[in-house]
């Protein structure tokens, strides 16, 4: 079963040539299970076969063996929300409070059904900021940030992500995990004592919503990627006045929100 | 700061034609993260600037607002555990319970400090199948699970996995995240009662360490990937005697362990 996907309104760029047209975005959802009545966890996914990544997700975690253990599962598809009951009700709960924290998986999230509401909350919080860039900027910071990653050419298995003010790069790591990459910039930037207000952040992974969430969360007007958006991340992009720009290329690059940024 | 390389001993493949050779692979890291005394999360990351990352990952959860906010940090490499203390330990504690779960970024887990118990408890249960493959089958897998994905070639946003028996393609599934796509998988196998003994499982992402925990956990002897894997993935895969099989692209492949089952 394929994917659900948005076509999203953009801009593109060919070096400094501008023009107008539409991306297939992959549709990301915050799916969340609750077990024996219990909120577990909320998974940001594809939609189809949410029903089979909620039992495969149990299957994987320990928290079933075989289909065999399910009693009951209901999916409530508009509210993104699949209730499973189990046979052992009593042994599972004890097994999850042993835990005490969840693993979760990539792209994951531990805020449960609030995930909404935290969008809610923030969108009060639009970035404001007056900073503009040149395409050739975005090429370049993008290029540096790609270029940064000596691990990536030899193993092909790490990501890269730096900090940029309108000028020059200012802090960079590499990671394994996307969401690490990030992170170590953050924490680089915050042991320089440097802020976040005017400053553009490049990656070298997809944008997904939480990549996003973090990224307006600190107030960080600009994000650019070689990569794809997810759909999330465009919409929550273009209402938090983020400038999200995807598949920086050599001297291509489309611009999925907040384009107002780049003159 | 570069991330740190292993060299790993490897059997290559070009069509039939069989080398040994080494291949460089990224080292995976577990970071345990304690605030204020109490375990927060475990983060599987590279090793290098793991003080910025776990400084990065409090301020992008929002459990610091800046540098200020921390009072002392400990960090013990070896043990790859890193203490925090913070100005508002009780606003905290409370911040914390009322999220009840932490949540987590790609690649991390929440079993905190007993990333290595869960290991060492999986060492008994090395997986046990005569499954064999020829090189072929690996590359027809492979190129049957990336072009199951039809929206990985209109968005290029999602990963793909596929789960075969040593003849075809059983269930196959998509995500924006690989995690969940092997998820999906699982769960689809549970739908339709297909065991895992003797089944191969196909991802288009990197095997992480997580990835192959999944793997071995359900018993399943071989995974293949088009990607890289981990040093921690390769470690778990030779302890636990699961076949690991990467950059299958084309008629080409690296095998990093168990490779007596590709004849």
């Amino acid at each position: 079963m394929a994917a659900k996907i948005i076509s999203c309104q953009i801009v593109e760029y060919q070096g400094r040539e501008k023009s107008c047209g539409e991306e297939n975005l992959v549709y990301e959802y915050p799916l969340t299970i609750f077990l024996n009545g219990q909120e577990l966890v909320t998974l940001l996914c594809s939609q189809e076969q949410a029903d089979a990544l909620a039992l495969g997700f149990l299957r994987t975690e320990g928290l079933i063996s075989s289909y065999d253990d399910i009693v009951s599962r209901r999916f409530d598809q508009s509210r993104g929300v699949i209730e499973i009951t189990t046979k052992q009700e009593g042994q599972l709960s004890e097994r999850l409070y042993s835990k005490r924290l969840i693993p979760t998986g990539c792209g994951s999230c531990g805020k449960g059904g609030l995930f909404y509401n935290i969008i809610d909350s923030l969108k009060c919080r639009s970035v404001v900021s007056e900073i503009s860039l040149s395409p050739e900027q975005v090429y370049d910071f993008m290029s540096q940030t790609l270029n940064y990653s000596k691990t990536y050419r030899v193993t092909g298995g790490v990501h890269s992500a730096a900090l940029f003010d309108n000028s020059k790069m200012l802090v960079a790591a590499e990671d394994i995990a996307r969401h690490n990459a990030m992170d170590k910039v953050i924490g680089l930037a915050l042991l320089d004592k440097i802020d976040f207000q005017d400053k553009i952040i490049a990656v070298s992974g997809r944008i997904s919503s939480e990549m996003l969430l973090k990224t307006a969360k600190l107030q960080i007007p600009i994000i650019i990627s070689k990569s794809a958006p997810t759909h999330l991340a465009v919409e929550l992009a273009r209402e938090l006045k983020v400038t999200a720009i995807g598949f920086v290329r050599g001297e291509k690059m489309t611009i999925f929100s907040a384009e107002e940024r780049i003159k």
